[in-house]
This record gives structure tokens, C-alpha cells and sequence, in this order.
């Protein structure tokens, strides 16, 4: 039975986050900041004394030992919790997302959607059957300017898409962060919780699911040469991969976390037959637009000439800087409206990533270590 | 009595920030950011059925008719509002915060502090005469890397400064917004609520209150060059001013609304016995430092080398660009931290700009607006 | 008897820019950058042992013990310079290019054009009588990108100028570098070489010269605030300054030599009812136009919609950056042209500055001293 | 038997470089930038009235019709040319650097060295039998921020190279200029003058060139996708390669002539143990340094801290953008150097690209346009 979500504030729980975590206190904020929803429960952390501290310090309702207790309670409680957020290391995604949403519980999950590729076939399948909000927080796609990007390409205004060039790179991991007691760092490069792959789930799958999004492109084959540098890492800390598009386009996407210097550089660069278009993350309230044979302009958020879908994913006049945190909470947003609309009984819109783009993430993961694997020859996405 | 704040968020009531202005809308973002406090009151506007529709749609729990009324009820209640947040048009704004202050109510306001500069000085006598938080959200010092600004300064990385440049330059007011009905430009161009000065006030002060914040000089005397281009327009939307600091430096402060094609560009540039500083507010994570005979420097927040004030102020890694909520947020945290420690019979340890920063503000445009009535000659401040 | 120079470079004689001097050298490779002249004879250093030496290592034909002599003896010669250099420290500018003019030479002259104002007023009239080509190297109205925004400002694209913003500022002079044996300093810093200014003239001229340039308005009147931070120098270092223009618009311009970390940083900012332009010396290939409301558009030289007057400034194509020496080479090809067409019994044609931004940017400096000595007040200029 | 070069400009002839031609321009601009030579005779174009009318343009003392008649006659004058420029299109490089070598005159030669991989490897044999100067413009070698990218890394400064990351992205081949009556376009999209590949052989070779510049690294192998976009095009104009360097880095290198809005966007990113590093060509004067864990550094060409090589490469104090033409310049002036030191006796010292780069780059094509052929796959370098 639906419940009545009109009048108030969405309650939020959430799984993992506990103090240290770097993903769960942006989830925090992210939730939040539009006044929509508020965090009133957590399962925050395995170790039990973090987790109560944790939920403490966030002011929480109620703090349970477990998700699985979480799920069973809140479920049963009149005023139980809305949705989930799921903000654990990558193994335990899957269990999380299963647990609530058999509990009819909607879920926001961080990314990759899960440890591996069939437990995310799994989660499809699971997804579909039921009425309940998925969403994932590839928060890339929250960004203003990207969704402008892909409204100028959608228009037309690119023409025939050529040539893609992705970069993800970063530098946190060039030394063996993971030997201090990093906690992100451990569960990052350990397979046991991360996956089969290091960089390229990490941060790789946010360049392949930028790339899809903007460009509405499929990658149709893949050669990746995946590196580990740091001596006695497990898995990869960085790749470089040249692709296929499925419109006989080209391209190139490159991800690490050994690039001395560099910070969070998530970067898209498009040329079409008609334009290009280019964005960078650190930047992220400019669109490089550069019609053939014209000047190149550069697009602004919080300006008149900007995409509806843009404008939607604004709070700001320009030249307010808006980042990472509302580009993130532009994906709750969206999936906070779609949770209010099956609630009272009417059609999902969507807008932020789901479930599939999870599945074509895994895809992408294994197609590359496939890759890799097989001396970095050509390997065909699904 | 003081209250028991240890375990709960605070609660925050509104005054203004009603439907379709920005400001508001802006402080309800900034004061929760953190998970810190939560809005449940509001006199949200002069106008009652957007007041009520205002607090709905943020679903406050109580709404108010007038600001009075709400101080009167609030102050009372056993779960009343910690304290107010004032984002009216700045005629109002002493009238409000000083109904809540002598309800025994914190206090944080948008600038300019007061409508005129007799307010001011009534303000800050009692402001002084309470127990009292009361904070002005001159926003632009909650940024990470102005506040490292502020720290290179006073380690004397810098040397002794010589000349600063100051710019505030936007061109949103061009053209004669204010006769389109846009309700922004309409009260911030009419001296009946926006007081003597219009750009200089609005902007001008940002950009006084930057240069004193991260050089800790008093602007001593300056020569004011204020002009009204749009025909029509009562008061001032272009300001340029010579400036004489205390220490014998020289500077310029140059503001405008009607730059065409300039957003919200705030900078300033520093140049001392030993290096120099740059920092643009729409490129907001990043802080130029020049030493004088060595490589330029890209200081970024996020990252290890930053003082411990811009450490205290960033809520991401490097290269996950904070913008305008977080910094405006930042000076939410400080207040709100001050009021927890008021209200267990601690110490206010400040950090925000206070109501001396707002007398400052109020003296700066009254002998910015006298200079320029003189012929633009130079006036001394205080 | 005009010679016949239709089948040959030109030949040119240069006084100043012996061993150790930085503008001479500029003036060689501008010269002859385009094939169009050739350096043959000098007189470059009142130290004749450097003076030889010094045209030794150019391989020129014919060296001089002094300049006049040099304007003498190749007066008279059937293959004697066609024109001549002037690339001597300030106090000297005069009487070279006199002495030339006298014996029928053109004059290529460095700025400032005069010692004082008196020497430029008689240097006007000089000019005025004789039917020769006097060009002096304002060199930064000789970029591309400068010479369209000349063009965009007359086509109207900008519509009526507001507000001008100018900033000349670098860092070479911030310590007592004159005290150090650095020729360049010596005679920068020295009033009976330089004249009544230091960093006005020597680079607050450049700002003027640009401003006039590209707006086609005059300053009217101007309050500059000039001072001197290096102890014991007797000339500003330092310079701020309100402007009126002519057409009731407003500006600033700064200028300083002691600005810390800057290099060479030339720029103007310029913002009309309809559009704005920025223009960086230091990012030469680059305009920025902002059309209001629309997105700003990044004009690059090198490319089909620049103006005519950008593409014959141009050499190669968009992307392959062309810099201070282009430009520098622009006014001589421009000057070289006119010599031609003189020589050929044709009208020149000008486009390069002339005698009479020479006689402007005196008057700039002596009303900017004015204004300064005279408490920093307003001085209309004529 | 040498020839006294000490007191004089040294002759130099070109062949190509005929009216209509890029290139042949610039290395004329280049040759006497430094007033070190002088071009004095020419074949410059198969089209006799164009190879008169060009050498008369240029005020050429001697116009030839062939470049074979003007080896054999230059070598027999006593003030003959002492050096030939090789500026034609690709498939004469070779034939006309033969013909000079073998009449016993030093080669300027453009890039790439010649039509095919066989004839590199004869003229390595014939220099090498040579007691002749044969210099290659690879003239991005010749920006002194590369060079002191290259020193840092010879320094140790970056520690272990792990990643690089080339580009040079165009687009003025996005559409089928070729059929337009574009010189350049119609003999860069020939095979038959080209030569087997088109983008990879006009400027992939570049960006090969630049990275085992700086890096001191050969390419061990490499995984190539070229792509011909525009439609009856012969020859690629994109491609996207995988690269594997010889002490295990790795690294990309992507060229395109069809990349919408580009103008001539050469860069490299270097990531070592230590430190990253970032040029870009059209910003030529700055070097990004990214030292792990400190700021990263803006290191600019004209500053007391650049090393040697750089300033040996600067002509202009810091903030006077040199260009294009400067770095191009300073090609000609190693080699001029070396004629100098050849002529009388001496050791020539390099420092310019030569023969060896000239084959490696023949060699890169080669390899690129085996492994494209084959699938994609890998192919191992000499």
C-alpha cells in the first residue's frame, strides 16, 4: 500500500558510511540538500561501536547492528524509512540492494552496482520485478553541464559523432596508500571487496557511463591495457583502452590512479561532424562548445541559453559555483521525485541512472580485464 | 536557561527567503548542508498565502504571518527555534534581528548588516549587550582557499603588502531588469529598501570585506568613482575606487552590474614584499600563490598542504570542486558551532564575520557614497 | 629624389641596442622578420668598443661612433639607410630621431617618444613638415587580436563603451634591481634618462596607447595615484588610476613594476551596452567576446571570421601561436609599407602609431603626475 | 676545403616553398630569425613562373628552375649557398637532401625525412658518410618549455616514467578540403606524394618525436587504429594508438585532422614516480609541474630558474610570448651552429632533430600502418 509521501520529507536509511568513510558523508549531504529527504536510520558499519557513534553524530533516529535487522525493522515501522542508501565497499552492493528491495524497500546505491557481473544480471532481474525505485549514483551525470552536452547532441547540434576522447585520472593510489591503513584505499585494491578490477571499476566505469550518456553511444568493442605500477597491488591501478563505437566511431579512454599530480580529472572531450564539445569535471560549470569553421563558446550553467534539462539540474545564477555535492544530489533528486511518483500510484520518469546502466558498468569491467587478459586484444561488449 | 543542544540538531527559523527569491533559497541550502540544523519555522513573506505556500514546500512545521509574531511564539515554545536566519531585502533586515535578539534568539543575517549606518552602530551595541551569536553571511570568507589566503598572510608568506586589486563584477543589471518585474533588481535598485548605495552595497561590500578579511588592513581612506549607466536607475550599478590601507598599501576596488557577459566574478590580487596571491571566486578551489623569483604555485583545497583553517572548511578530496553552498555553509557550521557552545555556557570561538565586520561594511558605503557626492575625492574611514 | 625600393629590402640603421640591451635586439628580429628589411649600419652604444662589437655580431656593413655622424654619412651614400632605429634610453628618443628627420631618414622610433613634452610637441611639428614616415612601436596594438578588437568596437558589436579596465603589471622592478648593475634598470629608474615617470611611462603608456586604440575614445580627465615602494628610487614603480573617457564612460588603469610573480601582464577589459572583450598580452592569439546574454565566444587569430585587419597581422594558422615578436613585426611592416609607397611618390597609409600617439601618451604621463603631485586629484587631459 | 664562415650570414637556398606554400613561409621566417643566415637563391616551385615570382617576393638573388641545376651550379660559386631548406611535400624530401649531400652542402630538411622507410635508411647511410650537417625540422623540439621538460626528466625530477600521454588533434581536414583546391590538403591526402599514411606521417610523427624527446624513451611497441572519416579519402586522417615504452611504461598517443574545433592542439602529459608534467603547444611558454604531494608549479620560459637548455632556447624576459615561429628559429640556429663549426673544423654539438629521429619517425609510421592493417594489434618497434 502506498504511503502517503506529500506532505514531508522522505525518511532515508543508510547502509555503511560509518565515520572515516569518504562516500557515505557525500551521500549525507547529497540526500539532503535539497530538503526533500532526511537520514533518520543506519546500519553504519560492522564494527558495531563505529556504527552507534556514527549514527550518533549524524543525529540519527536509530541505529541498527546490521542491515539485514535494518531492513526487517524499518519495513515493519509506520514511520520506517522511505528508501536505502546503499554506500558500503563494492561486495556488499548487491546483498544490500536484494535485502531492501525484497523488503519493498527503494534503494540508492553507490557504484559499481555489484561485485560482479552475475550478481548484477541478478539485480536486473530482480529490478524488474518489482515497483520499487532503483537508482545509481554514477553522480557524473548530475552535472549541469553534462546533461547540457547530451541535450546538444541529441539536437543534433554534433552531428555524426567521430571521435570520443574519456580521462579519468587521479594520483591517490601511486604509492601503496593501502599498506598505511587507508581505509578507502584497502578495501579499493583488495579483490576480496572490490571486484576483479581496481581502476577501471573505480573510476573507469564513470568515464564508460559518461561516455554512454552524453553521446547515446554504445561501445561496441573494447582493447584494454590494464597496469598495476605499484608493486605488490592486486589488481589494476591503471588502463588505457581504445574503443569502438557502435555508429563506427572511435575512441580512446584512459583511467588511473597513479597520475603524479592530478586530482580527480574526469574529463570528455566529442567531435562530431558538425562540432565538439568538451568538459571537465574540476571545471564543471563550463561546456566547451566548438562549432566547425565558428568561434568556440564556452556554455555557462546559470544561463538563459542553457537545455531544460540543464536548468533542472541548476540552483544557481551563474557564476555561483555549484559542484560535486549537487551534482550528486541531482541524482536523489531525481530519484527522490520518482519514489514520491510510485508512491502515490503514478509512472517513474527516471533520469538518473538505474539498473542497467549498473549491468552495462560490469559489462565493461569484465570486457576490459578480458581484455587485458587475453594481451590487450579486441574484446566486444554485449 | 540554556538549552541542551548536545544531542540533537538545531532548529532554525526564517525570515524572507519566500517563493522566487534567491537568497533564501540559498541560506536554507547552506544551514543544513551540514546536518547541523534543520529549518522548521518561517515568516517566509510580507505576502501570507506565499508565506504559507513557502513553508509547505519546504515543509516547516510552523508558519508565520510576521516575523514578530514568530519571535514572540518561538521564543516561547519548549521546542522553539535555536536561532534566526534574516534574508529579507535589507531594509528589514535590522528590524528583524533585533526583535529576535531581544527575544533571546541567535542571530544569522545576510548583508549588508543594516539599512543605513545608524542601524549599524544600534546593532552592535546590542549585539554587544547580549550572550548572543550573531553572524553576517559575507559568504565569500567561507572558502577554503580564502581562508588559506588569510593563513599565507598572517605566516608572512606574503611580506608586507603593497597594492591589492579587488573586483565585483557582474551584468545582470545592465539593462533595466528592474522594470521587468524581476522582484531581485527591483528591491535592490530602489533606495527605499536597498538604502544609498546599489551596487556598492550589494556587491561593493563583498569585495571591502574580502580584501580586510584575507590582508587584516583597514581600508583608511578611499576615492570613490560610483555612476548609474541605466537611465532611469536611482542608484549607483558601477563603482570604481582608489584605496589607501593602513600600512601604507595602495589598492583598487572595482565593482559593477552591468559588465556585459560578466557573471558573478569576484577576484582579488595581493602583491607584497615577498610574493603574491590571486584568487577568483568562480574558479573557487584554487588559490595562485607567486613567491617572488620562483615558480608560481596552484594551491588547491583538498589537498595536505593547506592550512589547518582551509582544511576545516573542505568537506571533499582535491579535484571534487566545492562551490558557493559549501563555503556559504561554512560560515553556517562556525555560527552554528558558536551557538552549541553559548548555549552550554561556553565561549564563542567566531570564525564568521560578525557585527563589526557589518559596521565595517555600512561605514565603508556611506564614505564610498560621500567621496563620490564630493567630486570623487578622497574620504577617510574610520 | 625618391630612391627606387621596389625590387629590394630595405635597408635600415639602428642607434641604441648594443650588447646587453633588450629592446634593440626585439627591434632586429622585428625588422626583419618578414623579409622585408635588413639591419646594415649602427650606431649602437656610446661606448664604441661596444659598439663595434656589437655590429660585429649582427655582421653589419657599417658601424658609427655616433649617431650623427651615422645620419651623415649614410645621407649621403647612393646605398645609405632608408631608415632608422631609435632604440636608446628615453632621453636620447628626441634628438635622434631629429637629427635623422633632418637629413631626409625615416624614423622608426621606441616609446615613450620624447624625453618631455616639449620635445613631443616639436617633434609633431618636425614630422608635420617633412615627408617622412615617423612610426613609433606602441608594438601591442600590433596583435591580431588587438587590431579586431579595434574592429569589433567600430562595427558596433560592443555598442556604447561603460566601462574600461587596464592592467599593465610586472614584477622586475620590486627590489632595488637598478642597484645591481642592471643596465635596463639603471636608466628605467633614473629621472635625468627616463623622464618625469618611471612606471607610468615606461609601461602605464602601453595601457593608455591600447585603451585609445582599440575604443577610439580619449581619456578625458584622470585622478592617478602614482607611487614609489622601492626605497630610495626616485620615480613611481606603482601607478592606479580612475579615468573618464570621452564618451562619459568610466575606467581604471593600473600599472606596476612591483607587483609580485607578474611577469609582463598587459590587459584590457572592455564592456559596452552590448558586449564586453578581454584581451591578455600574455594569451596574445586569444579574444574573448561576451555578447550579452548569449555565450561568451573564445576569438582566435589564425581563423575565417577574424577581420581583415586581424588576418593581414596574421602569419600562420590558428594554433600555431605567434607572439611578441610577431606583433612587434607588425608595426614595422606596416611602417616598411608606407616607406615604400613614400619613396614611390604614393600616400602612405599608416595603421601603425604615429607622432601623434606619441605626443597622447606624454600628455598621459604629465597629467598622470599632475593628478598625483596634486594630492591625487582630477586633471583633464587636452 | 672549408670556407670562412666567421664574419658573415650564412646563404642559405630553399627549394619549395613556392607562393601558396605553409611551410616553406616559415622556415624562411625561422632561418634569419636570429640575423645568423641569410636566404639567398631558390628552386621554389616545379611551376617555373611561380619559382620566379616567389624567389623575386622573397628578393632571392638567384631563382633557379630545378633543384638540381641549383646544386650543381651552387656548388660551384665561390659565395654559393652554404646550406639548403628541404620544404617541398614529402615524396622530394628525399631526392633533393641526396642531391645536396652529394654536391657537399649541409640539409635543412622538413619532416617527415622522406616518402618511405627504404629511403630513410639510405640517407642514414649517406650522412653518415658525410661530413655534412643534416638537420630535421622537428620543430616542436625547439620550444624551450619542452626542453626543460626534457632536463627535468634527465634530472630525475619525475622519477620512473609509468604513463604518457600524447596528443595532436586538428580539424581542418573534417571535411574533404582536398577537393577544394587546398594545396596543402591535396598533397597531404595523397599517397603518392604523402607517402603510406596521411594524419600519422603529417603530425602522429610529431607527437612520436616529442614523447622520445623529452622522455628519453623508445617505444618498444604499439597497437594503432587509424581511421579515414571523410569519405574518398586515401590516406587515414585519425588515429588512436596504444603505446608500450621501453622500461615498461605506458602510454597513448592520439592524432586527428578531423577533430571539430581544433585548432593545433599538440600536448604531452608525462606521469613518473615523482612527479607529472604538462605541455601544450599553443601555450607554449608554460610547463605545468606536478611534483606528488606539493603544489603544482607553473614553470615559465624567461625565468631565472628555467635550466640551460631552455634559456639557451628563450630570447625574450618572462611575459613576452615567443611562438611558433621563435621555437621553429631555434631549429635553425643548433643547426647553423653546427654548419658554423663544420665549415671551420670544428666538432658539430647538436641538439637538433637529425637523421636518427627522421628514421625512427619512418619507423613509427611503418609500425602504425602494419598494426592498423592487422586488426589493431600489436607490432614491436626497431
Amino acid at each position: 500500500m502506498p504511503r502517503d509521501v506529500s506532505k514531508r520529507k522522505l525518511r532515508a536509511g543508510i547502509v555503511g558510511g560509518g565515520q572515516g568513510s569518504f562516500i557515505g558523508a557525500v551521500h549525507h549531504v547529497a540526500v539532503e540538500l535539497d530538503g526533500q529527504a532526511e537520514v533518520i536510520a543506519g546500519a553504519m558499519s560492522t564494527d558495531l561501536q563505529r556504527a552507534r557513534a556514527s549514527a550518533e553524530a549524524w543525529y540519527l533516529k536509530r541505529s541498527y547492528d546490521s542491515y539485514e535487522e535494518m531492513a526487517e525493522a524499518e519495513s515493519k515501522l509506520e514511520e520506517g524509512i522511505d528508501f536505502v542508501m546503499v554506500t558500503t565497499p563494492n561486495h556488499v552492493h548487491f546483498p544490500v540492494a536484494k535485502t531492501f528491495l525484497e523488503h519493498g524497500i527503494h534503494v540508492v546505491s553507490d557504484k559499481p552496482m555489484t561485485f560482479d557481473l552475475e550478481q548484477a544480471q541478478q539485480l536486473v532481474s530482480l529490478v524488474e520485478s518489482k515497483n520499487l525505485v532503483y537508482a545509481l549514483t554514477h553522480n557524473y551525470t548530475g552535472y549541469p553541464a553534462v546533461r547540457h552536452a547530451r541535450a546538444l547532441v541529441r539536437q543534433g547540434e554534433i552531428g555524426e559523432i567521430r571521435k570520443v576522447l574519456v580521462e579519468y585520472i587521479q594520483d591517490w593510489l601511486m604509492t601503496a596508500e593501502e599498506k598505511t591503513g587507508n581505509k578507502q584505499a584497502g578495501w579499493r585494491t583488495d579483490p576480496s571487496r572490490s571486484g576483479i578490477a581496481g581502476c577501471v571499476g573505480d573510476i573507469g566505469t564513470h568515464g564508460e557511463n559518461l561516455l554512454e550518456f552524453i553521446t547515446g553511444l554504445k561501445i561496441k568493442s573494447l582493447c584494454a591495457d590494464l597496469t598495476t605500477f605499484v608493486e605488490g597491488r592486486a589488481l589494476d591501478d591503471d588502463a588505457n583502452m581504445l574503443l569502438h563505437l557502435a555508429n563506427g566511431g572511435k575512441g580512446i579512454l584512459t583511467c588511473s590512479q597513479i597520475a603524479a599530480g592530478e586530482e580527480n580529472a574526469l574529463s570528455i572531450r566529442i567531435y562530431g561532424t558538425k562540432a565538439g564539445l568538451e568538459w571537465h569535471q574540476m571545471e564543471p560549470n563550463t561546456l566547451l562548445f566548438k562549432p566547425h569553421g565558428q568561434p568556440q563558446q564556452i556554455l555557462r550553467t546559470g544561463l538563459g541559453y542553457m537545455s531544460d534539462d540543464a536548468k533542472a539540474a541548476t540552483r544557481t545564477p551563474a557564476g555561483h559555483p555549484e559542484g560535486f555535492y549537487e551534482a550528486f544530489a541531482n541524482i536523489y533528486k531525481m530519484a527522490i521525485a520518482d519514489i514520491r511518483r510510485v508512491e502515490s500510484g503514478q509512472k517513474p520518469e527516471g533520469g538518473y541512472p538505474t539498473v542497467y546502466d549498473g549491468l552495462r558498468g560490469m559489462q565493461f569491467v569484465y570486457a576490459a580485464v578480458e581484455s587485458s587478459q587475453k594481451g590487450v586484444s579486441w574484446v566486444d561488449m554485449p
